[in-house]
């Protein structure tokens, strides 16, 4: 028996079979509802308000009675048993976001209030313009061939081409060479080569007549969990021409890595993200190319930088052993593939390169981002915290690297928190407790407010800290002189925005439970450094540079951070952010032969640290569950500001 | 208007287009008929008679004033203008055909009489084991993956392939990728890998789980013009395991090179000339594997051995160069293809290896005779001629080779020769002129003949030479002492088989015309052959071996091929027939990466000897227009055996 759901707004409509889940209907309708757990029933991020018909409901402890009453049920604990008409209430869909496409220029960060989409002032990028990019463009005249020059088409070609371009090892496709005969006549044995680079050969891609070098694109992409940039480079001056953003469509499936590997492998649902994240790319393809006068075909390489789940996902690769003790990828170096393999619609033949990883959990984003920043350049040492739904940290230098991953979750991205949000329009970013009552806040487009972001969950976590409405442990103290505190039947909370000033039907608050999840997860990260630090024999004393990366990063207030424990305390000269630093390394690699194959090289020779089976891992996460620490004597500037305020 | 064409024998039906040649109909329907000038209007191969229907004949004189009452018309130069019914007569339809398809055991060859297809007696071959084949299968037990051995299943893979067979580079396929976690795990980290050789790198075509090492074939093919075989090799055994051959049914789209590029280029024909000859292939698979117990995806590689024409008609390059001055192909050397790209019905991911060529008129098959031969690794210097549609002969030893095509025409293959047919079921093969009346002969199958082939042509005109029914010039002497000589009106003829005695409705004769054709062809061959040689200032005295090789020279009695000068008159042990030497070259190959690469050294060193821009070929061509030659003195043996004659 087949029922029609209804989802509002946008009125999407999809006919399913009775039993479905409501969010299988809303996958399958295109209408997108949060879930973190994957349709575990354990995230309640995917509440859904039914109007109309009948569904069989599953209890769940993450409703409370108030939302019952007004039939909100988990979409995916709840089943289709008669025709139903569903209300996506706010909290539950995707916003709007801000992505960070581009890299940010230096200290423009530290700007208080700075929260505009970055755009790219100079377009003329730093990369040194000789440096010669992973697919190129190659005019060639051709001697005319004569009974005593009688060599045939091919043989003609690759002759010149070794003998001009200085290549040994040179290899075709058929589809490309069923073109050649006809092509090398059309304009008097003029014509243009394109050579893409492979580990220990070109390959030649597409012959065009006549000289069409200056028409030679290349396209960086960032798949991150949440978001998908893509940028659009012109590799013939080097330029960027455009740069967009998405969401990355799979979150539909899932808010988090690993929801999203138990949707591929345990509902066989890899074919379902594969596709998403490929129209996705495709989608952000047209986007640009309507914007800009170019032909797709002439994008001829795609490079393509993101964690080691999201890899497997677009190369529809199993990714069930990710998951699994010992946490076993399927690749970390990838195969060959042309455009047309995986349907991402630029020049058929063109090659999709992929950022090299580490291990399951640091991948080829991390790898991109030790590229950008040039720490397996330099003498001094280096570190780079990458925040996202997972914190990679690498540290090293031209000598050695090793990295690890840290579980600190999603709750800076606003995950696991009641009234937490990803950095959208209407959440509060920035706030101040100004006095026993007073709050000063601002929420992203100038929106009421309708939950906090990971930015603004940092500011409230370091003003409550220093107002002393939060002891070290993090726990709201009754006795504190502010009068936003209320005690409930979960514990205390402390009121941020009255429901009358809000864009939702209620206050919004922050409890104790919220706090313990937020130090939980900077606790993480931290212990992570830490176990790098002490790993190699150092302290963070021995850090020259400390760079700060992700989406999340973009928007980061280095001061707070240091206030509550997430980043060490070092002085403010030696951080820098690096912004999408995943996107970065990506068209540095496009637009270099030189550093993809660095970027190789890091993937090498970067040793991961599994932080699970580290002895000393329980000890430092212990130690860091504290504001800012457990060892006040690790955060002396804290300890100081602190002794100050009393 | 569309009518609908029937022919017979067959009964096959077709409804075409009014104005439609009964040749397009033909091949539309599937019905076979023979044509050699690709529907030219000029060989007269092609008759048909018309039984029932109205059709638009061009008038032709190579259709008799008895052939017109009894409606016979030429197929390509007749249109559709109604339902017509047609009736294929015997000598316009493809017999069945003795295809060589295995080397054949020395000697055998110079018994009279031996008629019966090869069979492979010794299944073993004579290649040493320990040799490595293009494609071989590796059984591996890899070690599991731990925290601290935590590489990716393929980095994994890799490590053990690149450490267990000492191989640097390899590559790998996105579908092969995606197999990989699952058959990895599958027989607890047991699995075979199947690595295809390519020029500078291996390639894993396949992953299997377990030990299935010994489960490994390869199938060597030679494409000629008229006929196409298939091998099915053991690699894990070194093993023939069966030899099938048919013929190449792009016949029908014209029995010469020249016709079928008339037909891939004019007429926008070469989609058809793929296909068939790719149908070709897979329906001998199919043949073998109805036969024998085996699966069509254990062929893990296959080996193509063509001319230059076949080779571009199988991987669809434009062959339209290759009959233009300068007579360029598209490719000599071929590009890595794969199974599923050419639709060959065998492992999807294998390998599609192609014999490399000199030009476009000595192709891969000759490059695979030279290497079976051994020619290149000789002191002694040998010749092998390849005798086709084309005369191809390579000269040399290891330190050089040279190599020419003669335009012999397909004389020998009974074109272009009134009577003229190809080694099929009813061809005179053998014929004796036992006195002024007396002739013994015998056919193919031992039928009433039809006509008469290649071998029977050669004893015909050693015969007559010999019994001076014809002069050293060819010219039959109506003087002869022969009862069998009539005179016509287009000259004299000789009278082989009188009407009551064929299979067919007329007498089978042999004109002037005839032999003209014959000894031009002849001529032909044996001008290049002495171009080679003058070219490399030797005289035939200087060669150790020469080998013959052909379908045709399967049959060929050497001394009376002296007799008329088509072969160099030197001792009879001196000789070598190597049969399909385009096929032993194929296998070979295929059993060692060794000679392949030789073989890719051999098209890479041999000189091609552009025959019509040599100054002195006409002379050498005009001076074998005698015979056995206009100068004696190069033919002692058969000058003596004629004197003694008298």
């Amino acid at each position: 028996m087949e029922y029609t759901v209804t989802f509002s707004p946008g009125d999407k409509r999809i006919a399913i079979k009775e039993g479905a889940t409501l969010l299988e209907a809303a996958q399958k309708a295109g209408a997108h509802i949060n879930n973190t757990c994957g349709g575990a029933g354990t995230c309640g991020k995917c509440k859904v308000i039914v109007k109309k018909g009948r569904v069989r409901a599953m209890p769940s402890f993450l409703l409370t009675n108030e939302e019952i009453k007004k039939d909100y049920v988990l979409a995916c604990q709840a089943r289709v048993l008669g025709d139903v008409e569903l209300e996506i209430p706010k909290e539950s869909m995707l916003g709007d976001i801000q992505i960070l496409t581009a890299t940010m220029p230096k200290r423009d960060i530290f700007k208080y209030g700075k929260i505009e989409q970055e755009t790219v002032a100079a377009k003329h990028l730093k990369e040194p313009l000789l440096r010669e990019p992973l697919v190129k463009k190659v005019y060639l005249k051709l001697p005319y061939p004569t009974p005593q020059d009688n060599l045939s088409d091919l043989e003609r070609l690759l002759r010149e081409i070794k003998s001009k371009q200085n290549i040994a090892h040179l290899e075709i496709r058929l589809s490309v060479t069923r073109t050649l005969a006809s092509i090398i006549r059309e304009k008097n044995w003029e014509i243009t080569v394109t050579l893409a680079k492979r580990d220990n050969f070109y390959e030649i891609i597409q012959i065009e007549p006549g000289d069409t070098s200056n028409h030679n694109y290349a396209l960086a992409i960032d798949v991150g969990t949440t978001t998908v940039v893509a940028q659009l480079i012109d590799l013939s001056r080097s330029e960027i021409i455009d740069t967009v953003g998405d969401y990355n469509r799979q979150t539909a499936f899932g808010e988090d890595v690993i929801s999203r590997i138990i949707y591929a492998c345990e509902q066989n649902g890899l074919e379902d993200l594969c596709r998403v994240v490929v129209k996705n790319i495709n989608d952000l393809i047209k986007e640009i190319s309507e914007r800009i006068d170019f032909d797709q075909s002439d994008i001829t390489s795609l490079l393509f930088s993101g964690n080691t789940t999201m890899a497997h996902l677009l190369f529809k690769l199993e990714p069930c052993h990710i998951r699994r003790d010992p946490y076993i990828p399927v690749a970390t170096f990838y195969p060959n593939v042309t455009a047309k393999e995986i349907d991402i619609e630029i020049n058929p033949e063109a090659p999709i390169y992929c950022m090299p990883g580490v291990s399951s959990y640091v991948g080829g984003d991390i790898t991109a981002g030790v590229l950008s920043c040039g720490m397996n350049e330099k003498e001094e040492i280096s570190m780079l915290i990458d925040i996202g739904t997972n914190g990679e940290i690498a540290l090293g230098n031209k000598e050695w690297l090793v990295c690890c991953s840290a579980s600190a979750g999603p709750a800076f991205e606003g995950c696991g928190i009641k009234f937490g949000m990803r950095a959208t329009k209407g959440a509060i970013q920035r706030i101040k407790i100004t006095s026993e009552y007073g709050i000063e806040y601002s929420a992203i487009g100038d929106l009421k407010p309708s939950g906090i972001c990971g930015s603004g969950l940092i500011d409230c976590l370091a003003e409550m800290l220093k107002n002393r409405v939060i002891n070290r442990s993090g726990k709201i103290q009754e006795n504190a002189r502010n009068l936003r505190l209320r005690k409930t039947n979960e514990g205390m909370e402390f009121i941020l925005v009255y429901k009358n000033e809000t864009g939702i039907d209620s206050d919004i608050t922050i409890s104790d439970s919220d706090i313990a999840n937020l130090i939980r997860s900077k606790a993480a990260v931290y212990a992570g450094a830490s176990i790098l630090i002490r790993h190699m024999g150092l302290t963070f004393d021995n850090i020259d540079k400390l760079y700060v990366a992700g989406g999340f990063g973009n928007f980061l207030d280095v001061k707070k951070s240091i206030f509550i424990g997430l980043l060490p305390d070092l002085p403010i000269d030696k951080f820098e952010f690096v912004g999408n630093s995943s996107l970065s390394g990506a068209r540095q690699s496009l637009l270099s032969i030189e550093d993809f194959f660095n970027a190789k090289a890091i993937a090498q020779k970067m040793t991961y640290i599994e932080l699970s089976i580290e002895p000393s891992f329980m000890d430092e996460y212990a130690g860091a569950l504290f504001l800012p620490h457990t060892h006040a004597e690790l955060f002396p500037s804290v300890i100081n500001s602190l002794a100050k305020n009393v």
